[in-house]
């Protein structure tokens, strides 16, 4: 047969995992969405039916729910890490796990104090409300001698309401599109930033939950901070800014939908629509793509 | 012809309508989702084909944001009581307006003062963060001589990792479940509540605003504080904490799917799961439906 | 306590059962999402944290799923009879059930004979494909009495090319709207259809499965042979061509969301957009709902 | 500045075009979602602001419009190659197009002969609906030289009733899975096959629709007749199938998911389960993905 068996993968995908650690009457929660695939001698599995060199997906399943018990949850990279060598240090037929991760994140809810007159209020230690729209990700790929961890995160969304102008374009037969001088910017943001540490030679990992934190901070304000004659340039501003705070990064890669906020044609109707009205659209919408890094690094991060 | 045409509605729906309003460089946004429906003298429509009596989708579609820039949107219950107002008292053959909200909230975008010592930080005034999962939601129906009002809140989702029990139930050929005496609490709430505003005879509108802040406050402390033996008993109790707390309500209906958080089985792995780690399921789940209204109300909150 | 119990119900929601039956070779699948609502003497459940009169929606879920081995599932309206029967009366506390159930169809997939020379070919026994977008609905109420059985489709996607005008609509003071005399019509249906059939005395049961086909095919034919001036004209068409052709119908409820096709204006380019070149757009869209019974009998489907 | 802008692109994602072409009463259609993302001399609009190369994703969307206009709709694969070509060729600052597409079908609607006896059906020209739940999906990229395609579907959900079986796998302290001899075999193919086609020396464009139609089948048929050891076994199957029946297809890509039905214990009701009643679980699900391709043809799809 001239077929040849090319990249194949196989695992349990997302395997939601919550994780509670009780300090008496103050609960900490970590919660994932975990999905693991593997790699290495499965010839066999595809082509003659012999099973013997598959760990099930059923076991890497309840791995996940073990490792949870056994080691916790610091944080997705370092879960990830765990698991992914323990995928392949431990079965022989195994060369290569890649777990991807996603956190969703809670708050607790507070109570006010009833008799403390505004001043301050009482958590409940057990009582807890979903943050944000926002799911941070991180994907850990192992193959038995170094790491490669891509953070990132997903469906932040984030407007500027001025300070955004497009024109100077290319007009060509198909241009309709009229010059603007004062625009809304509103984005959904896909990020994905990769890590310098590839744990050889015992190397230290980065405080995961504080490096995502941080890099959040630093992309959030570049977007509110920015000028932007194009939504490529906030990007690239936002992916420098996180290269220049944060040296555990070395590469930063963006998509960034434009979500359209159209400005009304009110003038039918006798009205001026001075940057007041906008109609926000679903479809079609500008899609902006990109990456930075740092000189000399080889960039990874692939296209969506 | 024997048939009758029964109940019928028509309007544009889904309007995402953004309203800013610049004070300056500190901007204000509302953010809305609104659609129109009406009904009235329409049977020609249905039966004959004539469009006489027909005020297009799309003009309703024009008026929302029309009105956007007229009035503003002061809340989305105003905004809807104006909307509907002027569908039934303005189109002689429209009789009954019902104008649905949902509010998307955003937060701004805080920037840490530079050489502040972590005091304090600045508010970038025209940028914004989408705030938590919920959705603020309002139903305003209009007939030309009141109002009726449902506002509510959909998709928060909220968590008690303890004080929570099930046993004592009825037990019958096919019940399998074990009696629980320390288990999790999730819920994704959707709420609902009627105001007593009628809108007759000058009666003045409620804050609304503080009216939304408010509800959602009660609810969420209601969850919280209430050591629970039954879904069922942690809606009365925030159903009740609602009425107790805020007069101009006077129905509260709640719709509570159980997000079943299962203890994973470690036994087979030599461990035991004290409480800590859990699988979060997606389907089946238990959903729990209830309302509580004021003595002397007649409910009007629909099943979902 | 000034404050009642409103209407409440319970029970596990979105229980995903696939039936199967092995004739030999042939087997049959039908596949199902029932979801179970119970209503009775449950004041004290949500009052004292007493279950005594509670029924688990754990076994609730075991039913279902017992049921479907013990009964087959002949159609989703005889499996929510036997159902919702069986919660009702086998259980004192329990005073009213309400099933729902979607049902997904599968096709099976044929072999083209070999040796046939395009003649026939060969359905393989075992092996499906889903059918189609749409899905099949149906909601038994039971309350010891009598049944009220609704069904219906949902997400049933038609579209005409041609035969739909739109002119001679109230023009207020925000109609920009041009009048359309050649414009496409697209829609997706959902539609809820009752019975006549109550299952009091010893009444025999419909063919659901028959009756199911047929007023989906007579739905189609209508949307496809009304030329029309309005949505709501097909929407009229489509209910009473049911009702003249099935007489175990006797309300039927449309809700018909006007799927926009734009035609695009090409005149920038030099180009005449002669009906040929349309945006197919997601929000917002004209939403169209209504009913038609028969003469005497009392409407019961609820506004979505 | 030590950083590198990476690889970066842009363009206008997701116009939903819809063309219609009229043969006198006979209508056909076709209805795509095209992506357009372009790359090139694009430095200074991420870093200096200049917008000077910026072709507008506005107008990227137009030339959609129009060009379904100027050139009809061929087939999905034709239609991107004519955009990808003009992007490239008429731009000087543009140097590579990638255009993504996905095909909605429909079937047109029949009506049965009145006096026809049920011998036949007559369709009606303009009346269709959408078939089936599968996305047809196309990938076209051109950088000015050569063209590289790749064509595919998505969401196609298959099931095998019997004929699957698993066991023999490895057993490890985390393996709970007991071995199956008869189970359901169900998935949601996603697939993707790309094409020897380079568009260089005049080389001919292979008829795409019908080679869609050939590929879909003969994936079909592969997975009705495999008896599977293995899901990755029936997914090396299919792959092969294609290859060894379309000498226009050089790689295949698959990606499974193993959509798990299980059995249920229907043991405490005194009941046995004969391979009759399955959960269908929505999560976790196993993931098996791979790729097959011709012996001296370098793989190019890239991992999901």
């Amino acid at each position: 047969m001239a077929h040849v068996l090319g990249q194949n993968q196989y695992g349990k995908a997302e395997n939601r995992v919550v994780r509670i650690t009780r300090n008496g009457n103050r609960h900490e929660i970590r919660d994932l969405n975990v999905s693991v695939a593997l790699s290495g001698d499965l010839d066999d599995v595809h082509l003659t039916g012999s099973n013997a060199n598959c760990l099930p997906t059923d076991t890497t399943k309840n791995t996940v729910f073990a490792y949870a018990k056994k080691f916790g949850i610091q944080s997705p990279e370092n879960f990830g890490i765990l698991l992914a060598r323990h995928f392949v240090d431990d079965t022989p037929s195994i060369h290569r796990a890649r777990i991807r991760v996603e956190e969703y994140v809670w708050d607790r809810i507070a109570i006010p104090d009833n008799n403390a007159r505004f001043i301050g209020s009482q958590e409940v230690g057990h009582s807890f409300v979903r943050r944000n729209t926002e799911v941070r990700t991180s994907e850990i790929v192992y193959d038995g001698t170094g790491f490669q961890i891509i953070s990132g995160l997903k469906d932040l969304v984030v407007m500027n309401s001025t300070n955004s102008e497009f024109w100077g374009y290319i007009k060509d037969e198909y241009t309709t599109l009229k010059e603007a001088y004062d625009r809304i910017l509103a984005t959904q943001v896909t990020a994905r930033w990769k890590f310098g540490f590839t744990g050889v030679d015992d190397e230290q990992e980065p405080n995961w939950d504080r490096s995502y934190a941080q890099v959040r901070k630093h992309m959030l304000e570049a977007f509110a901070e920015t000028y932007s004659y194009s939504l490529q340039q906030t990007l690239y501003s936002m992916g420098t800014r996180v290269l220049n705070n944060r040296p555990e990064v070395d590469e930063v890669r963006l998509e960034l939908p434009n979500k359209h906020h159209f400005l009304v044609d009110l003038e039918p109707f006798g009205m001026e629509n001075d940057n007041e009205v906008y109609y926000a659209a679903d479809r079609m919408y500008g899609l902006i793509e990109g990456s930075v890094h740092r000189e000399g690094v080889t960039p990874v991060i692939p296209v969506a």
